[in-house]
Formats: structure tokens, C-alpha cells, sequence
């Protein structure tokens, strides 16, 4: 996932703060306070790892979704079905957010007994990072694997309509005295976040992150909105067929397999005309101690890492060869010691949701 | 993986001959015949879907690491851990397409048994098309994912050296009355074998598959034989950070999980001087009738794939949408009916081994 530079005019907000304020928020939605909680963990852990796509920016389009009545707040998750290794369950159009969360804490126990297990959710909404997830797993000492189909964006290879999300695949490992490995990233060449970033700034797209509706790169946010994400490798040419077959392969993973919507019939992104999402996804984890002593998976990817950041670079680097997961890690930090930066955009959404709910913004800090 | 187009001044050959040909030259290997018969099939199927880099076009460098004792072809894999829903098996240092099978039926029938399953092989060799094993898995129902690492030819971003292999992900899925889902990609923007492909063929390159030894594009063959691959997306600003993070992560499941060499450390692709390879590879299963009833699962899939090839295209684009294994399929179906193709260097490189054997080569036809 990209980590968005420090925005021009933004504010830093202290993480507990915008916590506590996000759960509260969140609560007088409809949520009861143990969802809420989960809600407002995954989406400050995205404002905190640099994500601001998606964290608390989502928050009104949110709010939006259950004023509508598109998602029920306080939805439970219910497990359907359960074997050794495997479970689905029916997050009932709630909070996609805790039904992941409790998803992941079902595969982490099953995979501590039974070496790998794979958890299946249907009927579920936004989730917010898919790394979170994969996180969690990894902070429990296992391999996680987290995915989630999304609101059709992307266009296949050769196609010119949004079929398919931008499906994120997210793998996390425990590695010992450095960060988690973290690869969490959109199987479009950009996440759709990324553009309402560059819109909120007036920042130009790259050609190979979009087409417009006639099938050309799209070179500013309103064409890329009004047209479709290219897939991870951009156009046939340059090898985009392979990012194609990857958000494919995540819908097939989570949507196909949960029997939830198929990618490309999912209702368009925080749309107010259409009715529930109805995401499927899909959590893995592997216990390296199934294999081996304890502590001899994270000692090997340490030495994995060791071999990765002392390697010789090109001589037009610009720094050191870095491990996925290194840059988001480096800005959770910061985030901890100066605040989470918040721009302009999403402070004025953040603060028109405070005066309809009568809830006062956490105290902010010029940047 | 790309389906070559037939080679100028190439020949056909029958496939059923050609599988008993390669059969038995892998006995006089010093193969038993059953390791021989898979080795055979794997290889064979490689041709029939049109993947020559990855077929009997690789068996003189099998051939030579035998004889140079690097590779042993008797040896069979062990199981050395097993949990409910995940194995450890150490090929020691044998054929890596046999331990594969044979790690792959393990994860079908744990898989049946406890709704998902990973099984993991140590100390083996390459296994040739990872697809292979992801569709056994799915012509028995499941949905298959195949991993294995391989000697370093990609670059990290902001990498000078080869330090990882073009590590594939293979995913295969049954798709009712439609041939079988399966992506099978190397996650380097091309797989070593194009170029090998291109040097037989005399073809210039694509500036973003490869970097010479300068870290600049390079144009032939040859600079990138004495460069590295760029992974999937190119250099850093077209996102070829994700493809080297998909690189990575392939390792870390493969290698760095079962415990055999890390990537950067894996002995150079067919090398004379360096020993064993160590390879990693794991298998991975999902049952979906773990889930939901019979054949409900592939009913989904036939209307994925329904809404997918009946997309409206770009006005530029040479055809409909495609599911990624048709051009593999509808490779295979042609190989069966007119025969496989052999471009000249393959065929002279058969005919080689064919006499120093003593195994002439099956009858072929001009294309």
C-alpha cells in the first residue's frame, strides 16, 4: 500500500484520540461498543501505518451507508459451517471489519491445531487495510494471508467496464527482531484510494493506473473515475494480463468461494442507489511451528531480510532495497511520536461528521 | 505463462511418443520408472500447453546435473512431519516433479479430510510448469495453489543483482463445463525461459522484463543473461515494487517455511560449479464442497466466467476478454490433435541426448 507523503496544509491528531473519537462515532451509528471497538482499531491502525486511503477517511461514506440503511451496524457474524481446517462464516451485512476480526482469531486457533486453517466469510462489508488482518496473524507467530473482494474498478485485460475490484492481497510473517513482513497491496497498478488522494490534492495520475471511458489512459482523477483501474502491469503489453488473473484469482478465493456476489455484479463503491455489498473474504494461516522448532522460522526470515537490505543497488537507487511492510512500519512510528497527518480534505469530512453527531473532534496540530 | 507461437523451421511430434521417450530417458538417468513416469507427464504436459521453456526443452541441463552427481534420481521424498491439515516432506534431493506429486496428492486427500490443507517440500529440485500441480488439485475438485522458489534471476527494486528466482504462483480452480481456471505466472515481469526462448529465436527483448549488469534496460538476450529480471511491474515508478514483493513472499512460503536454502543464497540456475539446489515448494487446498453442496462451487464459476469473456472490450483490443489458462488449454488441445511443436535448438538439443543415450528420438513432422 502506498504511504502518502505529509499533505500541504494538513493537521496531526494524536492515534488514542482519534480512537476513542472513531469508536464513539461509531457507537452512535448503531454499533455495539465491542464492534466498535474493532471498527475503530482497523481503521486509525490504516491512518497510523501511513494508509490514509483507508483508514478514517472512509468514515462518512460509512456513516453514509448506514444512514441508508445499506448495512446493519449491529450485524453478528455466525459461523455456518466448520471442519479441521476450515470455516465460513455469515457476517450478515455487518461491519466488515469485525467479521474479519473474528474470522482471523478462528484461523489463528485453528492453525495452531492443526498446522494450517482457512476461514471464509460471505455476506460481509468494507474491511478497511487487508494487511491488518495478516497483521494479527503474524503478531500471533504464524503465516496470515488475508484477502477481500471489492466494488467492481478494475478493467480485464482487453475489457473497458470496471469487472472486477481492486481486490488487495495481504501476506503477513513474524521476523523476529525486525517488523512483520508485510506485502499488503491492490492487484489494480494503483488502490482507488490512491486516486481519491490525488484528488484531494490536485495531483495528475500516472498513465499506467487508469483508462477512461473510451479506453485511454486516464490522466486526471475525474477520467480515471468516470472509466476503470488497470490491473497490477498495466496494459496486455507490459504484462497487465498477469495482474488481471491475480484480482481475479482474489474474487474467485473470497467472492466464488463464500458464495457471495460475484465481482462483477457487486453493487458500484459506497453507491446510494444499489443495495448491500455482499463481500466475500478470506483469511489463511500457516504455523511455521508445525514444521520446525520454535523461533527457527523467524530467525531464517531474519536472515532472508539481512540478505534483501544488504544487497548491492543500481547505481540510480534511491536508497537501500527495501522489505514490503518496512515504509507503512517506519510511519506507524511516527505516527506514534508526532500524531497521524490528516489533510485538509479529510479533516473537513472528519469534522462535518462531529457536528451532525455532536461529537467534538480530538484537539488537532498544524503540520 | 506465455503460449509460444510456432517456431520458423520447427517440427511437431507426437505427444504419447514423446512422453514415452522422455520416460525413458529419465530411467537410464538412474530414475525408477515410477518417479520416471511422473517426471515424463509434468514435462510432457509442459509442451502440450504450448510452455516449451519449461518442457523436455530443460532436459539436458536435468540430464547434466545428474551426471554431475548435484541432483540424485532415485531418491524418494520422506514425510517428516504431519498435523491434520499440513505435512513436511523432504525430497532429499531428488526429482522435484515426483516430490511434487506426491506432496500434492498428500494435499488433495488432507484437504477432502479437513476442508484445507498446505503441504510443504524441503531440499528438492526445480518441478517444472507450477501449474501442473494446481490443476491436479482442480481435476479433483479443489482449488489449487502451487508455489516454489528457484535460482536467483530478479533483481529486488533498487537491486543491481539477481537475488531471488522468478518464484511462481500457480492457482488452478475447476470450472464446471469451462476448462479450469489457472493462473500460472512467474512473478518477475517474464520467466527466465522467454529469454532463453528469445535467444533460440534470435528475438530482441522488452525494455522492462530485464536490467543488464548496469542496472539499465537491457535489449538481448545476452545482457540479460549477465544482468537480472525485473519482477512483475518493471522498475519501483510503475509499481514493480509489488511484483518484487510477490517474488518475496513466494520465497518466504517456500524456502524460508520448509527450512531449505533462502532465495539469495539458492546455487545459480544449471551451474557446474555450485551444489544441491534446496529448493522449496508448497502446495496448498481448499475444498469448497467443505463449504456448500456439490457442484455449487463450479456453477458459481461458470457464471464468473460468463460475465467475464462477455464484457465489453476496448476498441483496440485484439479479441474478447480471456480467463487466464484458456490460451493453455486451447494450446494443449491443438498439441493433441496436429502434435507438439519443437523449434529447431529444442529438437538438435533432444537429438543430442538421444544418441549419447542410445534412445532415438520419436518420428517427427515438418511444421
Amino acid at each position: 500500500m502506498p504511504v502518502y507523503a505529509d499533505p500541504v496544509g494538513g493537521v496531526t491528531v494524536r492515534a488514542p484520540e482519534l480512537y476513542t473519537w472513531t469508536a464513539a462515532l461509531v457507537e452512535r451509528l448503531g454499533t455495539p461498543a465491542d464492534i466498535a471497538a474493532d471498527v475503530a482499531t482497523i481503521l486509525v491502525s490504516s491512518d497510523r501505518r501511513g494508509i490514509a486511503s483507508h483508514g478514517t477517511a472512509r468514515l462518512p461514506r460509512y456513516a453514509a451507508q448506514i444512514e441508508r440503511g445499506k448495512m446493519d451496524p449491529s450485524a453478528r457474524p455466525e459461523q455456518i459451517r466448520a471442519r479441521p481446517a476450515m470455516v465460513l462464516f455469515d457476517a450478515h451485512n455487518g461491519w466488515g471489519h469485525h467479521a474479519g476480526r473474528v474470522a482471523v482469531d478462528a484461523t489463528i486457533a485453528g492453525a495452531r491445531a492443526a498446522g494450517s486453517f482457512t476461514a471464509v466469510v460471505r455476506d460481509s462489508n468494507h474491511f478497511g487495510i487487508a494487511g491488518w488482518y495478516a497483521l494479527r496473524i503474524a503478531d500471533a507467530g504464524l503465516v496470515g494471508i488475508s484477502l477481500t473482494n471489492s466494488s467492481p474498478l478494475v478493467a480485464p485485460t482487453r475489457g473497458l467496464d470496471p469487472m472486477l475490484g481492486s481486490n488487495p492481497i495481504a501476506v503477513a510473517a513474524p521476523a523476529g527482531q525486525y517488523d512483520h513482513f508485510c506485502l499488503d497491496m491492490a492487484t489494480s497498478t494503483i488502490p482507488r484510494g490512491r486516486i481519491e488522494v490525488a484528488a484531494r490534492r490536485g495531483e495528475q495520475l500516472q498513465p499506467s493506473w487508469a483508462i477512461d471511458r473510451d479506453g485511454l489512459p486516464a490522466l486526471t482523477p475525474q477520467e480515471a473515475f468516470e472509466g476503470a483501474l488497470l490491473p497490477l502491469g498495466g496494459c496486455e503489453e507490459s504484462g497487465g494480463y498477469k495482474g488481471y488473473g491475480l484480482t481475479l484469482l482474489v474474487d474467485i478465493l473470497t467472492g466464488v468461494l463464500s458464495g457471495s456476489t460475484p465481482g462483477p455484479l457487486i453493487a458500484p463503491l459506497f453507491s446510494a442507489e444499489h443495495g448491500a455489498l455482499d463481500l466475500g473474504q478470506t483469511f489463511m494461516a500457516i504455523d511455521p511451528e508445525a514444521l520446525d522448532e520454535p523461533g527457527a522460522f523467524e530467525k531464517r526470515m531474519e536472515h532472508e531480510i539481512e540478505l534483501l537490505v544488504g544487497a548491492r543497488t543500481a547505481p540510480n537507487a534511491p536508497g537501500r532495497v527495501l522489505i514490503p511492510g518496512e515504509p507503512e512500519a517506519a510511519a506507524e512510528r511516527r505516527s506514534d511520536e508526532r500524531g497521524i497527518s490528516l489533510d485538509q480534505g479529510h479533516l473537513e469530512s472528519l469534522a462535518e461528521l462531529a457536528e451532525r453527531y455532536e461529537l467534538p473532534l480530538p484537539e488537532t496540530t498544524p503540520l
